[in-house]
């Protein structure tokens, strides 16, 4: 037997009784007569002596133990003289008799502590040591509890879990596809899929009512940062349902888990608004609301008083920083750095100070009076000791650096805890954007969202104008996910499908089996897919995926650890019936 | 608002309540004054009644409605005059009020009944109505049900739910992988995991102790029926664990699911036997213990009388079919038919049949004597009224002959009932099993099985005498799955991988980082891995998994719903940088 406890379990309550551990070393000390070894597993730590007097041949082999050795160590639970209250076996160690190597270990090439002397590439490589420390190891433990809570919710909610295929068909319409070439159907392909869509949407029309998947997803995109070419989605769809059903049943489920993993408990503070409000007032589809800072257009009020900037600029607006009227010049010139930068892309700043004493101090203080600057100031609602931030230039691009400056300042002020939650819903999106390069429209969420129906005057005259019933999930500025009300009418679908350039040939070849399914009695269905990836990383209170993925893929798509992608042999290729077609080697 | 109440949902309590209820319309019938409508949908059947006299229209749209048809119906509830005792609403109906047409169907291409009219191929393109049918529900609500009790035990038991990726990297060894083409590592190619074997060995190394998952696994097999390409099995893998605890675990988690799945309660009836004794006794690895009827050998006893094929025959044993001596001609003949149809090979079959009068008749009279039936009698404990059928031949093929036979018997005598579960252990496997084509040794798990501690004298003198630790769940005469405990330690591993015939190089590019990961303190492990398909049908009493699986494949790996494989874009070819490669066409 290789243990009756694990690392984490003996108290008070076992001294005098005879166990056996087994573990990892963390750490070993020599203090003359006697040797301490930090004995490690998942569970926590626990304190081994060797008594140097009483048994010297072993208090030897426990010295030459080196870090990372697993170790069975079998001894007698004592009380410790000196109890470390920092761990849950504090107050005991074990006074070990018989000890045995089951596994040696050479130096691991990074500490395997909290804070590791490894640098990122190191450890992907050795990412099964990383995975050795306690922040991973909590992460992981995160997801897992996560995950469990996710799918009790659903549940009881009476959602089926039903898995789909991961061998699907490739469509070209959205991302890239990952496919797979089927050896027993020649020069045939599937694809690995994009999200289970299609075939959710079959499951409500073969009646399952509710359903739900913690499914991989695949997407072969250029790698920007934090994204992963498989990524885990909570998937759901429900039946007979409109917006508001969706939008309640994923608040409580939010609202279960903020309670179930962080203690939080958000009532009904569950905001809903619009796009167009999103935009307006934070500059963004996902406004980060664990701070107000709210974005205010001035064009109107500072308009023809002779600043060109302003007079040429399509929008001009800002936001109040409160209490930062005393910012230094270079407080001020570092936030000009900020938002000049190219990722943000303004072209200046202008800042108002509203001193204490009931002055201003503008960086356009030649071209404005002080009764301009009341103006402003009232239109802020600003109070002295406040400081204003304006952008001017094209509405989208100014709309986007403001947000970009509101989130820096939420930042500096200390206004954006990892411990503080504010979900809300971002509704009532446009159904289309236009797509200048390819000159049509294309679907802003996917071509199986149904417009809102008091827009649908608009469906042949003007269609960028149709709303969809669609709908956000954001938390802490992080789009966690979305869905929509889906169309479930064969017609509808099909001049969905018009409007977004497909051919009646394009659309039958690749959704051919779901309009046919249409035709047998769909319900009214909707439903969304949450990052699971990502909603976990939220809660673990960090905005990177990558240390909640056990084994996560770098930039270019790579596992270092286990060297992949790789070569196939000639044999493979061949029964494939594929060949290399590489030009430039 | 779609509905105030399911299908399944109301009763006595609800009478008087103006309830909205919608669903599918299973069938209808016009009774004069009266329009009857059964609604479904997935949690039950609700009557709906029109009344010609006080609604006429209604009552004349009503009868407009055809089968699955989606409609929306506001009424009251009332109690009906003939209950229906065979559903859970049968004691109530709806007096309609008003209808809408959510969704019209056309005529489905076959009954969505329990038994259907359609055949297997229509019901594979038109899956999404198939799964309309009552059975493929309960399968996948059953489905549902155990996925969740597997993962309430597992988490219970301390286990944490680990995702491992599917883009891994392709391994000869094994079956054929299924492989994805790197867009951008060109030339290179990811493949589908057959299963996270190395992946959850690397989580032991990293200190998670109990690992669990239910992952799709791959594998390009040319498929035989019932296997799929995609499959879903329960992944699992323990730390610091010997044989005895991974049985226990898992015989606990066997135990918990009949509980709460069949209400079946097994006690302690779980046997183990060694894989020698399986086939002794039954004449396969996956024995049905739902009966007895153990196979004998008895050569000893019947050579050398003078009955040629008998004393040709390397290997003569039988088993003994209790009361049927009354077995007619034809009865015998149709047996001597089954033994030798090509899928079970004998070359003929011997009967002794012990009258109840107490004597003989066997269709090998003329070589015996009534002294030598006698003994044989005695060698089977057989009473007067038993039939004794005996093979002769090559041993493996005689017994492989004779488990065919015991389970058809069992099968023709009743003995092997949908409600009965007899699961086992086989243990005791050989570690390595001869591959003439190859002319070397595979592993009969595979090659990170380690071998039993006492058979270690014969790691290079004779490794076929080597036992694993290794061991087969088997339900029912199903096996279910299997696991071992594994090597632990790098330089068995590199001992192993060249019994195996790997040179250190193929070892080092394929496994490299396995071995890498040994030298960093392995933890003792082993695991198991359980078809989840199969658990799902056997439970819920099928031998096939594929009504189990809500789209499966066919035969030949295509998805006939979606028409997958199908061809990609030669676009799409040039940016993965491959080309097609078919000669024959």
């Amino acid at each position: 037997m290789y243990r009756t406890h694990n690392c984490g379990e003996l108290s008070k309550s076992n001294i005098g009784d005879e166990v056996v551990l087994s573990g990892w070393v963390q750490k070993s000390r020599d203090l003359g007569g006697m040797t301490f070894i930090d004995l490690r597993d998942r569970y926590g730590i626990t304190q081994l002596v060797f008594n140097m007097e009483s048994l010297p041949e072993l208090c030897e082999q426990a010295r030459k133990l080196g870090r990372e050795y697993v170790i069975r160590a079998v001894g007698t639970v004592l009380e410790r003289s000196n109890k470390n209250l920092k761990i849950s076996t504090g107050d005991i160690e074990v006074d070990v008799k018989q000890l045995q190597v089951l596994s040696s270990s050479e130096l691991p090439p990074f500490t395997i502590e909290d804070e590791s002397d490894g640098g990122d590439e190191l450890r992907m490589k050795f990412r099964y040591l990383d995975l050795r420390r306690n922040p991973l190891q909590r992460n992981l433990h995160l997801r897992h509890k996560m995950a469990q809570e996710i799918r009790k919710y659903l549940d009881e909610q009476g959602f089926l879990e039903i898995e789909t295929p991961y061998l699907i068909k490739s469509t070209p319409e959205g991302a890239r596809d990952f496919v797979v070439p089927s050896r027993m159907n020649k020069g045939q392909f599937y694809a690995l899929p994009q999200s289970p869509q299609t075939f959710k949407q079959l499951l409500m029309i073969s009646g399952y009512d509710k359903y739900f998947q913690l499914v991989k997803c695949f997407r072969d995109e250029d790698l920007r940062a934090d994204r992963q070419p498989e990524f885990t989605q909570i998937d759901c769809e429900m039946s007979f349902v409109e917006q508001e059903d969706v939008l309640n049943m994923f608040e409580g489920m939010i609202r279960h888990l903020l309670d179930k993993m962080r203690n939080v408990k958000i009532g009904n503070d569950f905001p809903r608004i619009s796009y167009d409000e999103a935009l307006r007032d934070y500059g963004t589809d996902k406004p980060d609301l664990r701070f107000s800072m709210k974005i205010r257009e001035i064009s109107r009020l500072v308009k023809g008083k002779g600043f060109m900037v302003f007079d040429k600029a399509d929008y001009i607006g800002g936001i109040k920083v409160e209490s930062c009227a005393s910012y230094s010049r270079k407080q001020l010139d570092r936030l000009t750095d900020f938002v000049t930068q190219p990722q943000v892309g303004a072209k200046g700043l202008v800042y108002l100070k509203i001193n204490e004493d009931g002055s201003y101090k503008s960086s356009v203080d030649k071209f404005f009076k002080e009764e301009d600057f009341r103006q402003w100031k009232d239109e802020f609602d600003a109070v002295e000791g406040d400081l204003l931030l304006i952008l001017a230039g094209g509405k989208d691009e100014s709309l986007f650096a403001l947000s970009e400056l509101r989130l820096e300042m939420g930042s500096r002020l200390g206004l954006r805890s990892n411990n503080e939650f504010k979900p809300l819903w971002v509704l009532d999106f446009p159904l289309l954007e236009w797509d200048g390069e390819n000159n049509r429209y294309s679907a802003m969420h996917h071509p199986f969202t149904s417009a809102r129906a008091e827009d649908l005057e608009f469906i042949e005259s003007d269609p960028g104008k149709l709303r969809a019933n669609a709908y956000d999930l954001v938390i802490n500025g992080v789009e966690i996910g979305g869905g929509s009300i889906r169309i479930h009418d064969m017609k509808e679908q099909k001049q969905m499908f018009r409007n977004l350039g497909f051919s009646d040939e394009q659309a039958e070849s690749q959704f051919g089996f779901l309009m046919e399914a249409f035709k047998y009695g769909a319900p009214p269905h909707g439903g969304i897919a949450l990052g699971f990836d990502r909603l976990v990383a939220l809660f673990g209170g960090s905005e990177s995926i990558r240390d909640y993925i056990a084994f996560p893929k770098n930039n270019s798509g790579r596992d270092v650890m286990i060297n992949s992608p790789s070569s196939i042999s000639d044999k493979q290729l061949q029964e494939l019936s594929v060949k290399l077609d590489i030009k430039d080697k």
